[in-house]
C-alpha cells in the first residue's frame, strides 16, 4: 500500500490529498500541519476586516473536508530525509518527533508574508494579512486606530486599504512601483483604480517607499519620500516568500525565482518528491520564465498534478497566465498574462488595445461601463495578455481570455467568438469582440 | 467604385453595411429598409412590455448610426434580377420603383412572426413578439387585459410571460413540447426554470396545443388539450420563418431548413449575392447539421462575413453552437450547442454530468447557487454542448463553453482551465471545473 505524505495542508495540500485519494483508492494519505485547524480561507481576510464577512471565524474550518484521509493538525514536519524517503514530524505540543516512511511526499508548505527591510517594522499595530491571527490583530486594532498605511498595492493591499476606509480610517497606500496593482495592471488601467480609490478619500503614494516606520511600542508615523505621517495601523502588503525551509534543509533544488525548482510532474529534484503551490516554482505560459505565481487557483491547479503523480497518475501543469481578480468597492479588475511591462521585458512589445463599452444596451436601465485591454503579440498576431474592469462579468470574461491565450487563439479569432445576448445581461456586441476589433483597425 | 447593396437593416444587415464600409473605405453602399426608422431591438420587446424598460420607444433609433452608407428607410425591395445585377426598389409612400444595378447584394430581410394554423388566431389581442408595433398592441392591451396566454415556450414566450405576470395578468404558457426552452435545455434542466416560473404564479402546460382561439371579434379563450382557458390576451410565440421571398422570385436556392442555402462564404446560389442572418441557413458546428439560428448574435456573426467578402474581402462563417442566454425573474438561463435530444437526433449519444455549486465562497454573504450541465461526446471526450442558470455569470460562462466547444475542447482539458478568484465575486474552484471533474468520474 502506497503511502503518500503531504506536508502543508492549505490550496495545494488540500488538493493534492484530495487528487491523491481519487488516484489511487487504497494508498494511506497523511497530511502534516502545523495549524491547530484544518482549513482557512486567506482571501477572505480582507473582506472580515471591511464587514462584509461578518465574522472572521467563518474563514476557519476545524475539520478536514477529505474522508479517507489522516490530517494531522498541529504537526509540524522538521526534517526530510529524501535518501531515506522518511519525514519526521513532531505535534507541536508533544515535540516527540516520530519518522514517516513515505512512498511519495507532495511539500505544500506554502508561503509566509514578506516583511520588507524597514526600521521598525517589529513595532506593534504593524501587521500582514496573511494568517487569521494577522486578521484577528487588526480587526482588534480598528477599535482605536484612526490612521492606517498600507504598503504595498497589489491585490491584498487594495483590498485591506478599501477595507478599513469602509471601517471609517483614514488610509494612505504606498507603493513602491509608479501604479497600483503593478503585476496586474498597465499604467493606464491601474489608473482608473486608483481614481475610483481617491473617490473613496484613500491617498496613494505611488513610486514612493516607506524609509522608516517610527514608534515606541505602537506604530505613530511612517516617513516615505522624505514626509513623516502620523498612523496608528501599518498594514505590510509587500507580498509572500515562498516558504522553502524543510526543502532546502534538505538539499532539494531551489529555482532563480526562490521557490522549490519543479518540472512539467511537479517533480522536485529529489526522487518522489513533489511540490506545488505558493512554495513551488511556476512558470508563465507566455515569456515561459519561471515565476512564483502565488495565487490559491494555482496551488489548486498544481496540487491536482503533484497529488495525482504522488499516488501514481499521471499529470501535467501546463504553467500559469496568473489570472487573477481582485474587488474593492464593487469594481472588479481582473488581468490575465502578462501586462505591457513584463511582456517587454521579456523581449515581447505588444500591440496593445483598449475600449470602454457598456455591459448592456444603453436602453436597458441600469447598463454598467467595461473596460478592456487586450495585449497581442505582433508577429502572429496572438492574445498574450488581458485587463478587465467592470462591477461585473469580469472575472469570467477574463477566464475566457486566459483560455483564448492557452489555446494560441489570435485577435482575429477573438473578434468572430460566438457569444449570447439578452438585453438585461449582455448587449448585442461581447466587450471583448469590440476591443479584438480595435486591436484590428490597429494592425 | 464597387456598389454595395444591402437589404434589410437589423442585425445582420446593419453589421453587413458597416462591414462592408470597413473593408472598402471607396464603395457606395446602399441599404434598402421597409421600416419607417433605421434601427429598432426586438429582444428588448419583453421587457418594454414588463416595464424594465420605461419606454419601449427607446428601443426604436429614427436614424442609422452608420457614417457614409446611403440607408433608404420606408423603402422595400420588389424584385431581384440576378443576371443583370439589379434590384427594384420603391419608396414605400411613392410606389415609383427604382432600378438599382449592384456589384455585390447582401440578402439580410430577416424573418417573420410565425403564425400556427389555429383558428381564431386573426382574433383581437391575439399578437406576435416581433415588431415595435407588436409590442405597442400588447402594452395597450394591459390596460384592459387580466389573463393571458402564451403559446411557445421559447426565450420570447418565456420572457414575455414573465413580463405579464409582472404587470398583474394571469399567465398560462402552452408548449407544444414536453418541457419549456426544449431547443435550448434539457428536460431536468428545463424544469428548475419551470418551477421557478410556477413559483411565480405563472401556469405552464407542456406538451399541449392550442387547439383554437375562441372569441367575437378579440380572443374570449383558447381551448388546449382539450380544455377551455378563458383569457383576453394571447401572445404567439412559436418563433420566426426566414424572410425568403424576393430570393425565392429571383430564383435562389433555398436549404431545406427554408432558409437561403449558404456556403461559407455566405454566397447564394446567385453571382455576387450573399445572404446573412435570420434569412438565411446556418449550421451547427457539432451537428453539421443546416439550421436556423435565428440569434441577434449569430446575424451579427453572419453579417460581419458578406458584408465582408461583399466589399471584396474574404471572411467564412464557421457555424454556430446557437449559443443563447435568456432571462426570467433575475434568472439568467444559458446554452451552447445541442442538447441531449437533438445530440441523439444527429447520432451522437452524449455523457452528461450536471452540478449544482455556489458563484462564491459559502462563507461570503450572498452567494448564489449555479447549476451547471455539460454533454460531452464519448468517443473523444469532445465537450459539445453546456447549460448554465444562474443569477448572475451565467452568459459569459456559456461563451467560455462556446469557445472551448468551438476550440474542440475535451472535458479533461475543461477540467485544467485556469480562472481566478476573488471572494467577493467567484468561489476558488470554479463551477465549470467542478461540472467537468463530474463527468470525468462517469468516464
Amino acid at each position: 500500500m502506497r503511502h503518500v505524505v503531504i506536508i502543508g495542508f492549505e490550496s495545494a495540500g488540500l488538493t493534492a490529498a484530495s487528487a491523491a485519494r481519487k488516484t489511487d483508492r487504497t494508498a494511506r494519505i497523511t497530511v502534516i500541519e502545523r495549524r491547530s485547524y484544518a482549513v482557512y480561507h486567506p482571501c477572505g481576510i480582507p473582506f472580515a476586516i471591511g464587514g462584509e464577512v461578518p465574522d472572521i471565524g467563518r474563514l476557519v474550518e476545524p475539520a478536514s473536508p477529505l474522508e479517507n484521509v489522516d490530517v494531522r493538525t498541529a504537526t509540524e514536519a522538521i526534517a526530510l530525509d529524501v535518501r531515506n524517503r522518511t519525514v519526521e514530524v513532531s505535534a507541536i505540543r508533544a515535540r516527540r518527533p516520530e519518522s514517516l516512511e513515505y512512498d511519495a511526499l507532495v511539500l505544500a508548505t506554502g508561503s509566509y508574508a514578506f516583511k520588507p527591510p524597514i526600521p521598525g517594522i517589529d513595532l506593534g499595530n504593524v501587521h500582514s494579512v496573511k494568517t487569521i491571527e494577522d486578521g484577528q490583530a487588526i480587526i482588534s486594532a480598528l477599535r482605536r486606530a484612526k490612521r492606517a498605511a498600507v504598503i504595498g498595492a497589489g491585490p491584498i493591499g487594495i483590498e485591506t486599504a478599501a477595507a478599513l476606509r469602509e471601517r471609517g480610517l483614514d488610509v494612505t497606500i504606498v507603493e513602491a512601483l509608479p501604479s497600483v496593482l503593478p503585476g496586474m495592471l498597465d499604467p493606464d488601467m491601474a489608473d482608473l483604480v486608483a481614481k475610483l480609490l481617491r473617490g473613496k478619500g484613500i491617498d496613494i503614494l505611488c513610486g514612493q517607499v516607506v524609509q522608516e516606520i517610527r514608534g515606541d511600542e505602537r506604530v505613530r508615523s511612517i516617513v516615505a519620500g522624505g514626509q513623516e505621517l502620523p498612523v496608528d495601523l501599518v498594514i505590510i502588503a509587500t507580498g509572500v516568500k515562498p516558504e522553502v525551509q524543510l526543502a532546502r534543509e534538505a538539499g532539494i533544488e531551489l529555482g532563480e525565482s526562490g521557490g522549490i525548482r519543479v518540472d512539467k510532474y511537479l517533480r522536485t529534484s529529489a526522487a518522489d518528491v513533489y511540490a506545488a503551490g505558493d512554495c513551488a516554482e511556476s512558470f508563465c505560459l507566455i515569456t515561459k520564465r519561471p515565476i512564483l505565481s502565488q495565487l490559491a487557483t494555482t496551488a489548486i491547479r498544481m496540487g491536482k498534478v503533484a497529488g495525482t503523480n504522488a499516488a501514481g497518475g499521471e499529470a501535467i501543469f501546463e504553467g500559469t497566465l496568473n489570472t487573477v481578480v481582485t474587488c474593492a468597492y464593487g469594481l472588479e479588475v481582473a488581468s490575465t498574462g502578462p501586462t505591457t511591462h513584463s511582456a517587454r521585458e521579456a523581449g515581447i512589445d505588444p500591440i496593445t488595445g483598449r475600449i470602454r463599452a457598456m455591459n448592456r444596451p444603453r436602453y436597458y436601465p441600469g447598463a454598467k461601463p467595461i473596460v478592456v485591454k487586450l495585449l497581442v503579440e505582433p508577429s502572429e498576431h496572438r492574445i498574450i495578455g488581458g485587463q478587465v474592469l467592470s462591477t461585473e462579468g469580469t472575472a469570467e470574461r477574463i477566464n475566457l481570455l486566459a483560455l483564448a491565450i492557452k489555446k494560441g487563439m489570435t485577435v482575429e479569432e477573438l473578434a468572430q467568438i460566438e457569444y449570447c445576448y439578452a438585453p438585461p445581461v449582455s448587449d448585442c456586441i461581447e466587450p471583448l469582440v469590440v476591443a479584438a476589433e480595435a486591436i484590428l483597425r490597429k494592425l
